[in-house]
């Protein structure tokens, strides 16, 4: 009687070198995370497939990359730039120029899978010093070339698109490390291709390599983690998963240095002052097309992991796990680190993905906490140890009160064991001709509703398909929201249509264009009229100002040399 | 054996209507501050002053304000004026142009006892509307007719001047209402010319006038509180007392909504978002320059008055209190609302300012706090209950850790009840020739002594003068220091040289040249070099875009139009 279970043969090898695999697959090569049993009955459930549709898999990808593309930059450029940076620094093979093009899309995934390869850079540059930088950008200046920097590729907009060609400027290659770690002062000075785990690790060491006294944390985790830079995270408004406590990206620059077509500036690294427009605000968020940030000052906090209280509830509905959430974001008590609430939907998939213990199931049910209407709610609190218990016992009183039931720290310490390894089943999916994506905005407490239901009812209009929303990101004025999709879909237009026909409805319902990955050149078809003619002027103002030639990051990023 | 003691006849009377004194007298006109017998005694001895000096004022300004100076505003532009905002609401006459031109800075205060008026404008406007900012910016922008913001004139450095001439914009006449509060966002609409006492005392009964369930507070209260408006704060980046729980004015705008000569426009109200460069970020701090803020969006915050916890220590050194002080901003368990600490002079003088029982004093000496080494350290946490009990706790931790002794709430709550009144004392001073005035800056921790051992020997550099310190805004990364000097001086040249000495000395020793009370036209000579002409660039930029005929604040603010 015990039937066999067909699992399908799920990818377990690195893909090819120079494979066009190799350039899409998200983090490490050998590092693989496949759906569970549950999901993949779920997913054929869904989506009316059988185990049929998961014998073949399709357009892998596994053929090298091959772009039959002349260079258009001529040959005299290219040795003044390996004058600059050395001969070793420069190439232009077909695989660099596409790695160097690309960010981690599932629009790119889909193209390169059918060895698709958009725009490309002429020549890839790795810089080491800032006066590489300062160097390359006044030739460009002067040479009218486009200059694209491109820190790891996480972008998921189309960011780091030489829409012009010209050069990738390839940050992390040398300019990746922690240049300074200030105790008294509390901050970190880091070059911007610094990778998140090179950087955690330098503050955790701090007192073997920079003589401090103290452990310290950058207190920035995006899912990206590990494979984006300080720089990127600077530059796109990223938030971390415990931005909740920490901050966004934008909260934890105390200053920059910019090379830009009109000089170099740093800005003064003062925790606050009152002398005009702060030009480090100005910078944040300007997307390599005002100029390449060559350094920055962070705010770093006390590593302290002993004091992390961790803890999970179930909410009887999703409202109820807003109210709550708003409660705590306002109760002035301090915040949590980690903080998520994942809708109805996410809360049953999710619990099928990380496999819920019949009984609890069965407990949860008979407490009234039913499919379909619990949300599941986890978190976590960092800081000084009192401070952390006090923020854990108001979170829980809230929550209770709020009708849910308290799941101990299980759920969020299971979580953060996988809380950078989601990407990597997207190829698996993928390799079936099921596509996962996401996109995510802000809402205001007052608007999270209006946006939640008006997105999600257009991405479950498509039918069999899936759509999992948490808030992950809060604030005492609102939160984010991420939308997950989940279809069989392998039509690259019907893709396109789906997946831009989502970010109309973020912005028609209310939500802001993004939360945390910028605007790129995805969203900047919708930029113009969601800041109004006079705030795209102001933008559009400075670049001319930085960049009276647009070099930096031309073609259509930020939507600032669109019409 | 009585000897009877000598009181100066401090004036107890409000200014003549009209006079001189009225424009230049702080606050309340019917409110006085006065020295107390020790400081009287003190400021005697320290100058080498007698009962004699203080038995006749000179320079009152008790004469009528008379200006004798034509209006350079050709008639057919106050009709125009008259038709947007009615004629009620434009004057011309020698009181108006007076008022609604000058700040409160001890050097104007000094000009206008001796009858000497800078530049004023040709008229005053004052405008009911957005739409009538809108009208009269157009029309301004179309005729070159300069415009000059005006809140409620708090300004130290002469940010209000109408240096071209042109109309004073009067924000607080009729701008100054609550607009909304919106309860689930927290957040506050608010009109530019709104008082910090209306506003505060709107949030308190915000479930009277705005059906809330929750009171609330605006959470900023600058010494200039009772006299300085919500627009004020933000165009010039202020800061209040608290700001080290609720964090700077800056910290506190979701959204801004300006007119300009190329535009109005509002910003989002997202409480984050990853859409470029912030607009909202650009516009604070641009001191008029840029256009005029017509409504913002604040965050607010939950009033729980009961929950406030106050303490006060002497520390016997200030490395002790300032190293106190970094160990409480990094030690992540919350920050203090109010936190200060005073250095030795300012400990000492502020003993004898407010009174200390002899056998206090004694006690003290006997533990080894001795004067003019021992610093006060004062302050409160707000917010939940054990939040604020858990914070009393650490600080107190830390405090004796440092070894602080422990003066109770005491000093804290007195400090309370006269801490917007300290600047009511300094027409008492004047009348004498004594004059009191200060200069604050932004330090890091790693250069506060080397800025405050700079600026401190400047001042003391000059004979019988006294020279106070305090630090009072903190973060993780730095804190302010704030100088206050006293001293007989009545030559205005010698003034303005002192003065600006300091400024330089600020500047050389590494402060940033403001903390919070922006630049203004005094601080303006020094920007360009502060920031580099590269950032200097990016100002001016945002500037020309805005405002390209220079009719909003021109002549010197900010340094935009200097060379």
């Amino acid at each position: 009687m015990i039937k066999k279970m067909f699992v399908p043969k799920w990818t377990e090898v690195a893909p090819p070198k120079g494979s066009y695999r190799s350039v899409f697959k998200y983090g490490d090569p050998h590092t693989f995370k496949h759906p569970s049993a549950k999901w993949y009955e779920m997913i054929k459930e869904e989506f009316s497939m059988t185990d049929e549709d998961f014998r073949t898999k399709k357009d892998q990808g596994l053929g090298s990359v091959a772009l039959n593309r002349p260079n258009a930059l001529e040959a005299h450029h290219r040795e003044r730039f390996e004058a600059i940076v050395g001969k070793e620094n420069v190439t232009s093979d077909d695989y660099s120029r596409v790695k160097y093009a690309l960010g981690k899309t599932s629009e790119e995934m889909m193209e390169l899978r059918k060895g698709i390869v958009g725009k490309v850079a002429d020549l890839v540059v790795h810089p080491r010093t800032k006066e590489d930088v300062q160097h390359i950008v006044a030739y460009c200046n002067e040479n009218r070339v486009p200059v694209y920097a491109f820190g790891a590729g996480s972008s998921v907009n189309f960011g780091v698109r030489p829409e012009k060609g010209g050069i990738s400027l390839v940050m992390s290659t040398h300019m990746n490390k922690v240049l300074e770690v200030n105790e008294a002062n509390q901050t970190a000075r880091v070059q911007p291709g610094l990778y998140g785990p090179a950087y955690e690790e330098a503050l955790h060491r701090a007192p073997e390599l920079f003589h401090t006294n103290q452990r310290f944390t950058c207190g920035h985790f995006p899912q990206s983690f590990e494979y984006s830079t300080v720089g990127g995270w600077i530059v796109t408004l990223g938030s971390g998963q415990a931005s909740s406590y920490y901050g966004d990206a934008c909260d934890l620059v105390i200053s920059q240095e910019y090379v830009t077509p009109v000089g170099t500036f740093k800005t003064h690294d003062f925790p606050a002052s009152a002398t005009g427009p702060k030009v480090n605000d100005i910078m944040k968020g300007s997307e390599g097309t005002y100029g390449i940030l060559v350094e920055a000052t962070m705010k770093i906090y006390r590593y302290m992991p002993g004091n992390t209280r961790r803890f999970s509830f179930m909410f009887p509905t999703w409202d109820a796990a807003v109210n709550a959430s708003r409660e705590i974001c306002q109760g002035e008590f301090g915040m949590p680190a980690i903080f998520r609430i994942s809708d109805p939907e996410e809360t049953e998939r999710g619990l099928k993905l990380y496999g819920m213990p019949g009984f609890v199931d069965a407990f949860l049910k008979g407490k009234g906490y039913r499919p379909m209407q619990r949300c599941l709610c986890l978190g976590s609190a960092e800081g000084e140890t009192a401070f952390t218990r006090n923020i854990e016992r108001q979170v829980k009183k809230i929550c209770k009160e709020l009708g849910a039931i308290s799941l101990t720290g299980y759920a969020a310490k299971k979580w953060e064991h996988t809380r950078f390894k989601e990407p990597y089943m997207r190829e698996d999916l993928m390799d079936y001709g099921v596509v996962i994506d996401t996109l995510e905005c802000s809402v205001k407490w007052d608007n999270l509703h209006a946006v939640y239901q008006g997105v999600r009812e257009y991405i479950k209009s498509r039918p069999q398909t899936m759509c999992m929303t948490h808030a992950s990101h809060f604030y005492p004025q609102g939160t984010n929201l991420y939308f997950i999709f989940l279809a069989k879909m392998d039509d690259l237009d019907e893709f396109r249509t789906f997946q831009r026909g989502i970010i109309d409805h973020i912005n028609k319902c209310g939500g802001s264009l993004s939360h945390h990955h910028g605007i790129g050149r995805m969203i900047a078809p919708w930029i113009g009229a969601y800041l109004g003619q006079e705030q795209m002027a102001v933008l559009r103002a400075l670049k001319r100002h930085f960049d009276p030639n647009n070099i930096m990051n031309p073609g259509g990023q930020m939507g600032l040399d669109l019409e």
